[in-house]
């Protein structure tokens, strides 16, 4: 039964990109051809085209923001807390778009795609990626949906990363900004924890240098680094609430190292869960992308790499959030400011940690409720 | 050349435990048999056998606290900062003992010994062990040396639930205790971070179900354990100055997935480090016995479980510590002031994180030579 606030049965679209005829440019220097974006649309376009937003998502993420593929559906799209009928991104009132990132493994040409070169999986031979790429090829599905100039784009975690980059990269196609939970560069800290999740799945034999698809594949290695990840996600706070010390019950192996703890429980459920619906080498690009966005080290400074910026931001953040923590939004504000753009920043005071922005929150929603009526309604007058 | 102020060329002793005579009593209700504790002291033992101390190692560390094997050793004991003439545990003052743990893999008996029911390692059918089955081998140890009543124990870390646990099972053998850097039980998050290096190790196919004795091993899956491990040891603060975002120079391996970044360098280097001295087995063996520590649990409540303490106690915590952070040591101090012991508590400012407790600390130094001086004239008044 698909719940009344939801933007009800939705499907994945495909957008190949036809121009350049010979590829779309790559920051690593080379052309990737072809190229498919898969996408999902919620609510509908004004005759205007005035009311677009557009939707990043974060790692482990798909074009399916929200709604449901079929009726039966067990799970809705992953931002559906956020984006339908009276939410935050509210689809009665604007048109909302989310496509998966280039590397990715959820319809976008990714390593796991088909090397026109050799017929074959491109495996490791595929490209390395950026963020700047993702969103190079996002404006071009947004100049084939005839969509000059966004109302606003967001997301969270890698979500805010490819916020500010199309801040950065087409200032004059976006009318407003909302970094969620993310950073102008990711810390030391998080490039480590990124880094032991490679390491796992490149050491599995399973993964034979990336040419292991119609196999297993290292579906080891892929959920010893989706493991760390939700340690990563959660808080000391909201763990000890959701799991504290507790043991499960009627565990099968009684072995000395049985995972007696309920925390074991759920970390091994949900590596197991993951290794059904992503893909290993996707997953070795897109932190990789994650870990070299850099657009400080691109630019001189953060404060020159916003110097051509023109959206009006709001930047949210959350207290408990140790990967992305508040200071890393602070740079970004005092970034932003420094070049006089219209910055809104809020923290958010949750134990939640960096899932926050993905779990429901009166405060974010009303936050960007508010800003995003704020936007249209100034760039109406 | 070894310092002067170290305490020079020292050799790992062993003590066979032979009472009782068939064997450790376990808390899992087993008996363990023979047991050999591998130790180290330095300094001299009083003609009153009132100077003795006890250091109690973490999770990677072993008997090997102090001083050199060899002249041309690369380094020395783990706690070489602690441990010497005129350093914290003052070696012209004190008589240290140091005791690898049970299940450990540096001379104590451990799942890397020879079961002598079948002749060959012990492997997984070694018995779960806790902090508490240490401890009372450590009892044997100090029977053995005829050191009636500790001084002072101490440990950071694992080896400050050993303090806890010395000062609740054997209050009149003890002074003081002087607990470092720990918890009376482990987070959800803490032991989340144990699961996934377990689960490294155990996905590994060198693991074979712990018989891998005479091959390989799981090299990769401890290497990665250790690499968990040790970004939990710093924080987020430290990675940033000792690595922040640069990039290694000359690297081999330019593929598209390089690990570019000095913060990789770092991790890949210790975890190869690790391999070589410590058993994956043991790593399992002594985790779990970490996750499982939880005398509030035993006792009914913290309170309970520290009734019979009569030990003077200096808890000390370290501020950037996010593995084991102050509010743990709080609950420590506040369960031992509900029972009315002589108990100082601080926290140091730092941003070395957990593994403070180990490196260069004026304050630590401080604190600990002033208050093992205390309980010393007060034990003898």
């Amino acid at each position: 039964m698909i719940p009344r606030d939801s933007v009800g049965l939705v499907r994945t679209l495909e957008f190949r990109l036809a121009e350049p005829a010979d590829g779309l440019p790559l920051d690593s220097g080379g052309k990737l051809s072809p190229v498919t974006l898969a996408y999902e649309t919620y609510g509908t376009l004004s005759p205007e085209k005035d009311n677009a937003v557009l939707i990043c998502h974060a790692l482990s993420g798909s074009a399916h923001a929200a709604g449901y593929h079929s009726p039966d559906d067990a799970k809705p799209g992953w931002w559906e807390t956020a984006i339908g009928p009276g939410k935050a991104f509210d689809t009665d009132t604007y048109f909302v778009i989310c496509s998966n990132v280039i590397g990715g493994c959820s319809g976008s040409t990714g390593p796991g795609s088909i090397d026109p070169a050799t017929g074959k999986p491109y495996g490791m031979r595929f490209p390395p990626v950026t963020i700047g790429d993702t969103v190079r090829a996002q404006k071009r599905l947004l100049d084939h949906l005839g969509i000059p100039r966004l109302l606003s784009v967001s997301g969270g975690s890698m979500g805010g990363m490819q916020v500010l980059e199309w801040m950065m990269a087409f200032p004059d196609s976006v009318a407003s900004g909302i970094p969620i939970a993310t950073t102008a560069r990711l810390s030391a800290q998080g490039i480590a924890f990124d880094a032991v999740g490679r390491e796992a799945i490149m050491t599995d034999p399973g993964w034979k240098g990336g040419d292991y698809y119609g196999d297993r594949g290292p579906a080891s290695g892929l959920a010893i680094a989706r493991m760390i990840g939700h340690i990563t996600y959660l808080s000391d706070e909201a763990m000890h609430r959701k799991f504290g010390r507790r043991r499960r019950n009627g565990l099968a192996n009684e072995s000395a190292l049985a995972k007696e703890f309920e925390v074991e429980g759920y970390l091994e459920q949900r590596g197991a869960s993951f290794i059904n619906r992503f893909d290993a080498n996707s997953y070795l690009y897109i932190t990789k992308a994650i870990d070299c966005y850099d657009p400080a080290q691109e630019h001189g400074s953060l404060v020159k790499a916003f110097a051509r910026g023109k959206a009006k931001v709001l930047v949210i953040s959350f207290s408990s959030d140790w990967l992305f923590p508040t200071y890393h939004s602070k740079e970004i504000v005092r970034a932003l400011k420094a070049n006089g753009i219209d910055c809104s920043f809020c923290e958010i005071q949750t134990s939640h940690g960096h899932d926050a922005f993905l779990l429901e929150c009166p405060e974010q929603t009303e936050l960007i409720r508010g800003f995003l009526r704020r936007v249209r309604r100034e760039a109406r007058a």
